[in-house]
């Protein structure tokens, strides 16, 4: 019998596919993505690229024949075309249910909130009257989410009055945006829960990584959080509970607010997610090969952390012009940390690498990257 | 200005360009192979490829415009062809003059002989009477060795008696191979200093690593490595030196004996080495990385093991029939190691992949090494 290389193809080509691409090599796991550009991210350093788009169900199809499992860089993919796909014997992870939920926030507050885990309260808007209501429910102190599509920062809208609300109303009108409105919590801090799970129910958690945000999109990742031992517990069961509830197989990523003490569920990702950056450098499995892991239907590895404190920093663009990959002999320069770049340009406020450092205590590591991403774009402090 | 990544031809597609590919995909590097074949273990996975033959000068300048730096995944190349593409104002790394040392084990041990570095007795061997006086002097426990093109336990023959020297020495004439011979000393065990230096002259030096031979071929590495800390800073103090009188760039492996409590030179390898692979998982920067860094005039990042206790199993294949890719799951399921398959077939006695365990001890690393290549060939022992 002659070895063929199980075959993952991946629907999108950004920094994800890149990362898992790297993570396939060792197990011999080939990788095809599908990729809106041949200069994607992931599609610069692939060997195997089909371009086009999943909206188009013949190149989804190409895709899968391709292919031995499906599984995504992205949740912009039609829910009914990864059915059709499902039922035409292509096997999908996650599962085309578990997208479609991840996709719809209106359903994921409803579900997650009906099981009883901890949530901020929320409404779906569907009029002006309904948002202004809520509104000055909660003090004007607001999140408006459109309901599907948007990330890092996207499609989220701080609102504190009602003519901010009607601006947003207006604007999410005029798009065709599905809207919901959640009360802006107190924040002590954020964290995330990663985890992976095969399709037969094995699970492995990560420690808790508190993930600092800036402007909805986020920062900085420190490992261990500093939240109490029981809360980390707790977040943990309930991802358990939910990567069960959804029948998640792959990587599950859990958004939690820390808010005067107690603990509530933000959102989640059903793929390999920026707060599991960390896990490359800073775990024994990184949540990549964990991610090939699982949908391959292989044992999954231990998702210990390797180091006492890892901090990692995204690399967010200051405009083409200052692209760190020039200044990479400086950054390497000014400390021990590993530099990931995404092969993207840097445009402003768009993720395009990270930094990590390990080091005895989160201090330590913090200054160690701050200083490796300040000589990558020749700036000091923030 | 627009970023164009910058690009490193590889000679060569073997286990070693696959693994540099890997670590090139962070640091935004583009590799450019000159692959034997479409189907050599780095070619399966890398997007630029060029087959065809490093005898061929315009294929190896096709390379070379292709690329900013030109690097090797083995010694077999024309150094006069590397001195020519030089010539013609291509960056080449490590130089021609350190590759033709590297591929000339007689002008090796003559030169650093000279430099006075402590080695076995050796000849050089023109006759077969040269090798019968050799032999009788040191009690018939030689080892002769052709001068170039070894590799793996090809072209080293452990020789007893006048009967087999006569057959060494009529074998390597008939095949026009150059010979010398060594003393076979009385081994309390091996080890390496494995190296980077940038063409600037900064060196990092990795721990020491043991390394157990099996037949000729480096089998299992363990760090730390067994030896006084004495002897240890000696080798290093050594491999320094050397790396600095080769004029050396990227990896050099320097492989040591000890007898008797005594330090001995064995043989040395201007690139990334087997016995670095222990590096991918159990240093701050990879061998692969530390390669690359160098030959782009890039600082060199930390060599430190991340870990208490390191060990690295060459998985050997046992025959093609017996892959240890279709056992991949019982493999992951028999602990934690790191799997890394070279997409070789298994063919007896080949390199085709590795494990690595990281642990509290040698002993605790190992037995989870030899627990996940048993159950990866399904065997039990050795």
């Amino acid at each position: 019998m002659t070895w063929r290389p199980p075959t993952v193809g991946i629907v999108g080509a950004g920094q994800l596919a890149r990362m898992t691409i790297q993570a396939a090599i060792p197990l011999d796991v080939r990788i095809v993505l599908l990729a809106a550009d041949v200069d994607d991210s992931a599609a610069q350093i692939a060997p195997r690229v089909i371009v086009g788009s999943p909206d188009d169900r013949e190149t989804l199809k190409d895709l899968a024949q391709r292919s031995d499992v499906i599984t995504f860089d992205h949740e912009l993919v039609n829910p009914a075309s990864l059915a059709w796909l499902e039922a035409a014997g292509h096997q999908v992870w996650p599962s085309p249910s578990t997208m479609a939920l991840a996709q719809d926030k209106r359903r994921q507050r409803r579900e997650l909130g009906d099981a009883g885990f901890p949530m901020p309260s929320y409404a779906n808007i569907d009029c002006l009257d309904a948002l202004l209501a809520f509104g000055e429910g909660y003090d004007w102190r607001v999140v408006v989410k459109a309901s599907s599509g948007g990330y890092d920062g996207r499609g989220v809208w701080m609102v504190d009055s009602p003519a901010e609300a009607e601006a947003v109303w207006r604007g999410a009108k005029s798009s065709g945006t599905v809207l919901l409105a959640e009360e802006r919590l107190p924040l002590d801090l954020e964290f995330a829960i990663l985890l992976a799970r095969t399709p037969g129910g094995e699970i492995a958690v990560y420690p808790p990584v508190e993930t600092v945000q800036r402007d909805g999109i986020c920062h900085e990742l420190r490992v261990p959080a500093r939240i109490d031992a029981d809360l980390g517990m707790e977040a943990t069961r309930i991802a358990r509970k939910i990567a069960e509830q959804i029948g998640m197989v792959g990587i599950l990523g859990i958004e939690f607010f820390v808010s005067r003490g107690e603990l509530y569920l933000n959102e989640l990702a059903p793929r390999p997610h920026n707060s599991g950056h960390w896990t490359i450098d800073g775990a024994v499995t990184s949540q990549f090969e964990q991610h090939l892991r699982a949908v391959l239907d292989l044992p999954l590895g231990s998702p210990e952390q390797t180091g006492q404190a890892i901090v990692t920093l995204n690399l967010l663009g200051r405009g083409t012009a200052d692209d760190p990959r020039f200044r990479l002999a400086e950054g390497l320069a000014a400390g021990d940390a590993h530099v990931h770049f995404y092969g993207k340009k840097a445009r402003a406020g768009r993720k395009i690498g990270h930094v990590t450092a390990i080091d005895n205590s989160i201090e330590a590591a913090s200054v160690r990257v701050w200083a490796v991403r300040n000589a990558l774009f020749d700036v000091s402090g923030l």
